[in-house]
C-alpha cells in the first residue's frame, strides 16, 4: 500500500503482518485467509506437517507465490533440540529461514532465553536465517543481535492470551535499541494490538489465534492488514504526544460575546 | 469498504470516521487530508467561520460532494448560549445538524452534563438533529436518548490529551445500554484507539487534533480511515476474549519424541 | 496514626477511611471489622435498617463513640425519592448527614447526575450535610460544590466492581479543581487501590465490598486502615514522578577498573 | 505486625520490606528512615562502601541490629565480574548473602540474563546465598532456581523509573510458579505499587529511590512500611475478583414503594 517496504536479511516485504496456520478452520479457510491478510511470511509448526508427505494439505495451501514459509520450532524444549528440528526443517522446506521458538513450559510457552541464545548461535553458524521468539528482554535481545540473528521477535503478552502490548515498557527500549528488526509476536489479540506495536516503532508484528478462531477469519485477516498498515503510516507520520491539559481542536474564544451577539 | 454502513437519523454514512477542521496547518491541507480520511460528517466551530462572508477559506474548502457540515456549539458555556449558537449556525449553514458542546471550563473543556441536557431537549424540540459531547456517563446517555438526541458522543479522554480510551470502562456500559448510534469523541489520539474504540463496538469516532498536528496529515487521515475501518471489521467478524492461561496457536507435540527422530 | 486529621462541615476526622455495612457475615463480624478499620464515619442504607424498631440489629453494633452514621439513599431512583428518604434519615437516626444517591439503572448502579444535583441543592435548603456519589465528572463536581455540599464522592469503578481508579485521569482533574473534600467511593478493591487514591490526593476513600466478602473482613479491614494511612502519608511526603529513563539508586562506577583490582 | 513472616535460606524476617541504600540526602538520614522502614535486610552496592576503611560512614550508620546486609554487585557487566565482586564482599563484609545484579547496559540497567544465570550457578557453589536481580522472566526464574538461589528477585519496571507493576502478568505466573520466595525489585515508586506486588502474593518487595528521593524520606519509609504490610495480610485475607458487572453493596429495593411509604 502506501507504507515503506521491510528488509529482513535478503528478503523485501510489502506486508509488515506475518502470520501463523495453527487453529483455522480448515486448510481452505487458512488459505484464504493468508491471501486476504497480504501476509508474505507465514510460519508453520515443523510438527504439525507431514514432511513424508508431499501432498501435505497445509503445505499445499501454503504453496502460492505470495507466501514465504518460516519453519518453527515449537515443542521442542532445549537448544539441541531445536538444532535438531532446524536441520530437517531446511531439508524438507528447502529454506533456511527459521523461527526459533524453545519453550519448555506447557502451560504458558513462554520462551526460554538460555536455550535459545545457544541455538540462535550454533544455528547461524550453521547458515540459517534466525528469527528467534523471545520474552521482551532487552538485554537478550542485544546478545541475540549480537550472535548474528536476522531479527528479534519479542513477545507482547503470553502466547495465545490476546492480551495485546503488555510488555509495552520494554518493546519501546527495545525498538530504540535494535538494529536488527523487532517483530513483535505473541498475545496481539486485536487489531488495535497490531496498530499499537507498529505506531511504536516495531518493524512488523506476527499474528496467529486471533485471526483463526474469530468467527469469520477471511474479514479478520483483512481487519488486520488495515491494522498493520493503518500503524505504520501513524508511525511514519508521526503522532503527537499524550497531554496532560487538554487544549481544545477549536481554540476557545467567548463568540457569543463577540460582533455576533 | 468492507464494513456495514452506519445510519444517523435521515442520513448514512460509509465512513465511521468523523472529523474536525482545526489545527491544521492551511485550509488546503485540511482539505487534502479530510478527503483522504474518507469522512463524510465533519465538524466545523461557528466561532471559527465568517458568517458573513460567503467565501470563508474553511468553509470554501468543505464545499464537496464527500463532505456533511456538523456544526459545533465549542466555545459556550450554558445552555442559553447554545441555543442561540445552534440558532445561528442553522441559518449561516444551511443544516440542522448540531454537535452540542457546553464546556464552561476552559482548562480540560469538560462538557457540562446539566446544560448539555437542557439544551438538547430545547434543541430537539426546535427540529435539530442533536449529537451532544458529554463524559462517558451511561446514565447521562440515556437521559439524551430519552429527550430525543441523534447520537451521544462520550468522551475517551480530556480532548486534545491524545491518551486514548481511558474512559473504557464506561464506554463499554454505554454501547450495551444505548439506543442510538455511540461515537467516540475526544481522546483519540492515535490509529490504535481509534480501532479499539470500533473494537467495542462503537458505532463512529470523531478525530481531529492526532492528524492536525501530525507531521503529515495526510498520510494520518488515511491512517485512522484504515484504523477505523480495520476496528470496525475486527468487531463484525468478532475477536476472541483476553485469556488468563496461553494456548499455543501450535498445540504442542513433544514431536522430536515421535517418528520422526 | 500519623497523617493530618480531615475536616468535613462541623467534624474532624483522625481516619480517612469511610465504610459501608452491607455483605457482612453477621452484624458482629461487621462491627468488629469496623472497630479494626478505625473508621469514624460508617454509612447505612436507610432501606436496610428497621426505622421503626430501636433494636435494629445493624443499628445496634453501630452504637459505638467510634461511629457517626452517615445514613445514605441507595435505592432511590429520583431526586424527589431521595428528599422524602432523607428526611426519614434524618428523623429516625437522628444526624443531619447524607450519603445521596441515586440511581436509577439496576444493573450497574451508576448515579444520575441530573437528579443527584436537583436533590443535591434542595436538601442543602433543608439543612442537610450532603455527601453525593456521582461520576467522576469534573464539571458536575463544581456544580455540587456551588450549591453547598459538604464534599464530592465520585467513583473510582462501577460500584462492587473491585477495578479500582479506572477514573484516575478524572480523578486527578477532580481533586486539582475541588474547595471540597473529595471522597473516593466505588470501585475500591484491594489496599492498592486505597493507597492510590490517597496518593493522588484523594481526602479519604470509601471501601465495603473489599472488606465485607473478603475470608477475613476484621484482618482485611485492617489492610486498608494502614493503606489508607500509608498513601495519606506517601502524599504528604510527596512521591517522586515516574521517569522514562531509568536511573540506578546505585550511582554506576565500574568501580572493578578502579582501585580494588 | 499482623502477618506471618518470611523464611530465605536461614534467615526470619518479619518484615517483608528490603530496602536500598542510595541516593538519600546523607547517612544521619538513611539511617533513620530505615529504622523507621522496619526493613531487616538493607541492600548496599559494594562499589559505594570503602571496604578499606573500617569506620565508612555508611556502614557505620547501618551498624544496628535491625539490619542485616545484602551487599549488591550492583555496576559489574559480568558473570566473571560478579564474581569477584561477591568474593570482595564477602570477605568485607563478613555475609555469604549477595544480591546479584549484572547489568551491562548504562542507559536502563536492565539485568543480563545469560551472564546472571552463569554467576548465579558458580556462586552457589561457592557457598554464597544469592539472590538475583532479573528480568520478570518465568523461564529465566525456574532456571535460577534449580541452580539453587536463595530466592528470585524480578524487575516490575526499569530500575528508578518509578512506574510500578508493569510486568504484572509476568509476575503472577513467577509466583505460582516459584519454589523460592519472590522478591518484587525496581520500578516501585509509590506504597500502592508495593501494596499491589504484596497482594499478587509477592513475598517481599526492595525499595529504594521512591522513599530516598521523597521530601521526607522517614516519612515515607514509613508509608511504605505500613503498605507492604497492608498488601500482605489482603494476599492471606484473600481479595475479591474484580467483576464485570457492579453488585451494590447495599442490596437494591425500592423501599419507598413499600411500607415506609
Amino acid at each position: 500500500m502506501f507504507s515503506s517496504p521491510l528488509n529482513i536479511a535478503d528478503k523485501t516485504f510489502q506486508s509488515r503482518l506475518f502470520t501463523g496456520t495453527g487453529k483455522f478452520p480448515s486448510s481452505a479457510n487458512m488459505q484464504e485467509a493468508l491471501l486476504a491478510s497480504g501476509s508474505e511470511l507465514v510460519t508453520v509448526a515443523l510438527k504439525r506437517v507431514d514432511l513424508a508427505e508431499e501432498q501435505d494439505d497445509i503445505l499445499r495451501h501454503l504453496s502460492h507465490p505470495q507466501f514465504h514459509l518460516l519453519p518453527n520450532t515449537s515443542g521442542v524444549r532445549t537448544a539441541k533440540e531445536a538444532i535438531f528440528a532446524a536441520q530437517l526443517a531446511r531439508e524438507a522446506l528447502e529454506t533456511n529461514w527459521l523461527k526459533l521458538e524453545i519453550h519448555p513450559d506447557p502451560k504458558y510457552l513462554l520462551p526460554d532465553p538460555i536455550e535459545t541464545l545457544k541455538a540462535a548461535e550454533e544455528l547461524v553458524k550453521l547458515g540459517f536465517v534466525v528469527l528467534p521468539y523471545i520474552h521482551a528482554d532487552p538485554v537478550l535481545c542485544k546478545h541475540l543481535e549480537e550472535v548474528g540473528t536476522a531479527a528479534v521477535m519479542p513477545l507482547g503478552a503470553p502466547i495465545g492470551s490476546n492480551k495485546g502490548l503488555r510488555t509495552r515498557d520494554f518493546l519501546e527500549i527495545i525498538i530504540e535499541q535494535s538494529r536488527v528488526p523487532v517483530i513483535v509476536d505473541a498475545g496481539i489479540g486485536a487489531p488495535s494490538h497490531a496498530a499499537e506495536a507498529m505506531e511504536l516503532g516495531a518493524d512488523a508484528v506476527l499474528v496467529n489465534t486471533a485471526i483463526a478462531v474469530s468467527e469469520d477469519p477471511v474479514k479478520m485477516a483483512l481487519a488486520f492488514r488495515l491494522a498493520v498498515e493503518a500503524g505504520r503510516m501513524a508511525y511514519e507520520a508521526k503522532l503527537a504526544q499524550p497531554r496532560t491539559f487538554a487544549e481544545a481542536s477549536s481554540p476557545l474564544t467567548a463568540f457569543l460575546e463577540e460582533d455576533h451577539v
